[in-house]
């Protein structure tokens, strides 16, 4: 049986545990709040406070206009996705950092259309899973109509069936975000090309959480969020890859990004009148990019590259897969009987780094009456309880101290307070 | 003639003097710099670093992903929103913050090109001038490529003949970008409508600077930047405005965008695979907001909205319309013989808020020449000096100091130093 004495040892032995101090978590302690909502917004890493400090005060305060020369922000969207590469299997030059998650996919999910109808014109469907992100699905439905083009969705299971001749894009998000599971991008990326379709992924939960090898699966485009696992703060911009054969293709045949802006011009500051796309991955660029937001994005980045000195995103995947792997038994011992059914796969290898729970009908107020105890998960429509795993801050006893608190609110019945039922905008 | 105590007294006069300390300009005043960039790059407002140190400490360092409803990042975009609103003569309701510039000038075209082209299909015109800001064109041709439409440019004083019956909408940039041209917002609304065409404004040069009434002009789409005259910072969000009678057409029209995430559905969190629009501006949103940027952009937006008690926008445009004045002459007393000739127009309610003069040979050397000399004004190629006057900051001696010290420049001929003449990314 699992003793809280027993999660202390494990985060003794914890080499990632150095990475915990990395993080503003003293308030979050001092209040015994314990965070497992990384997944939605990761959390403050120590050292962006005085970066951005620095940013405003001297590089904007005092450098002024010159500082997009001088502090290199005319660059920064490249050297920024430079390093996320890194985390997720990308060559350099391959990724730039721009706009939302859902603007990127627009343009990635624009691209791949492009590619493969040029030569294939007949193929015109979307094809994605239903439970796919729904701001996916929705981009990808508005563009497949604008585009004459359908947006499919089928379950996890049909997706392989589904990949033939009338299929044009695959576009998945690696780790679904209700359910945690992770998705095979080698292999369901080979079943696509095989089927003459290309893929484009989303990463949103996955970068920084585990390993991903974009160039090793053989990936055509990719997208995902700052804010998340990378700790890039609250709407932190997001990124978007192309394999080094897209950017190619793309370049070959002057492929002009349907948000065709002037820092994606092959000569933004020659002002011509006409649009002439810059060569690869910076065709993607529209507007000038959120410096300030983009500066903190990069200090979440830079904490995970530190971690390649602990063992990088391997010994974060251990940990990750060690802590649901607790969080799910300690469910199981200490929780039976409340209703509570694990939504995400028993299989450590079929899923990211979370852990859900579903209840048939109260999920929303037992999620509330955790926060009021200090436990921070989310609720997720329409009945999952979702607790997300960030190894860099999360120890063994805070799962232990998570699964005890929900033990008592279950218990106490305390969830049934009518305060706990009254749905707010976000969680 | 004038002279600089003449012009320290028109400081020692102004009724917005109190502003310019709501700025952290003290750097620039040590290191002897005259900041006549703003219409690039707005300054440091005095309050943003703290602010903002608020926003990372406190709002997501303590508050984590509860600050989206508990420190109201959730409804940030809609406040800053209808802030703006108020310098640029808009309702409450009516604008939003998001994205950049031009991917809200893809929105806001994309809207009303919807809204014209159902009853007057064969409208298959976007009409704009030659000049406008590069970025605008490259927008708007690409998406009339896609719509099977046409991008058609011409002179300023083209406009009117050619707004016809093949015209959906005319875009247009109310101070042009390279030579500070004001149009007449208002009259050119008139004669669109008359013919049948909607209107697209890009307020990047006017919001902040002048009084604009959006409403008052009777005008359809805006757009807009956050980085200039209303301080936001590098890369600050940008914003979009319709009008009341053009947010009831979408919302009857159930017009998607065709950008269509997940911040712009009429309930996100219920996370519904289909996409239902919101209703009014908030259908403009796609994704996530950068909030450390949007933050900051109101910080700048609150210090203009302070100048209400000083006059407001009336007492800046009549500043902004003296700090020319005197830009002007002194250049024509003190700098006559140097191949000088004015872009602004002369008569002061036909310009924004800055004076663009050009060189025939050598604008990028001399731009660089005064930059070292600490003015810094920006270079638009091909031959254009551009100086941009903030009325918040720019007092009436710098303007003496600028014009002196671009005298010196050019009598000493030092512009012709090797040095000035290697082009850097960015001015």
């Amino acid at each position: 049986m699992t003793t809280r004495e027993g999660c202390e040892r494990l985060d003794a032995a914890d080499p990632l545990r150095p990475l915990r101090h990395q993080f503003a978590l003293a308030d979050a302690d001092a209040r015994g709040v314990i965070y497992l909502d990384g997944n939605s917004l990761g959390a403050l890493p120590a050292r962006t406070p005085a970066r951005l400090a620095e940013v405003v005060k001297v590089e904007w305060g005092q450098g002024l206009v010159g500082s997009w020369n001088a502090a290199e922000w005319i660059t920064l969207a490249r050297r920024v996705g430079d390093k996320i590469a890194r985390l997720v299997g990308a060559g350099p030059g391959e990724m730039i950092v721009a706009d939302s998650t859902s603007i990127n996919l627009f343009k990635a999910l624009s691209a791949a259309i492009a590619l493969v109808r040029r030569d294939a014109p007949a193929r015109a469907r979307i094809l994605s899973e239903h439970t796919n992100f729904p701001s996916d699905l929705y981009v990808a439905d508005t563009l497949a109509r604008a585009s004459g083009m359908e947006l499919v969705t089928v379950d996890h299971d049909g997706l392989g069936a589904s990949l033939d001749e009338h299929v044009a894009v695959l576009m998945l998000t690696e780790v679904n975000y209700r359910t945690g599971r992770l998705h095979d991008m080698k292999a369901l990326t080979h079943a696509a090309h095989a089927a003459g379709v290309m893929t484009v992924w989303d990463l949103s939960h996955s970068a920084g959480a585990l390993p991903v090898d974009l160039n090793g699966a053989a990936a055509d485009f990719a997208v995902g969020c700052g804010y998340k696992f990378l700790n890039g703060g609250p709407g932190a911009p997001a990124f978007i890859w192309a394999s080094g054969a897209m950017l190619a293709r793309l370049d070959r045949e002057e492929w002009r990004s349907p948000l065709s802006g002037w820092l994606g011009h092959a000569d933004p500051f020659a002002f011509s009148p006409t649009y002439r796309p810059a060569s690869g991955v910076d065709r993607f660029v529209c507007g000038t990019p959120p410096i300030l937001s983009l500066a903190a994005l990069e200090c979440g980045v830079d904490v995970l590259l530190e971690a390649n000195a602990l063992g990088g995103i391997a010994t974060i995947r251990e940990k990750s897969i060690g802590l649901a792997e607790l969080f799910i038994d300690l469910v199981q011992q200490r929780c039976a009987g409340h209703e509570l059914s694990l939504v995400t796969p028993r299989e450590p290898s079929h899923r990211g780094s979370q852990v859900c729970l579903s209840h048939p009908a109260a999920a929303y107020p037992i999620v509330q009456a955790l926060i009021a105890r200090g436990v921070v998960g989310d609720f997720r429509a329409p009945d999952v309880l979702r607790f997300g795993l960030t190894p860099l801050y999360t120890r063994f006893v805070d799962v232990w101290d998570a699964v005890d608190r929900l033990k008592q609110v279950l218990e106490s019945g305390e969830w049934r307070a009518p305060k706990y039922a009254v749905q707010t905008l976000v969680t």
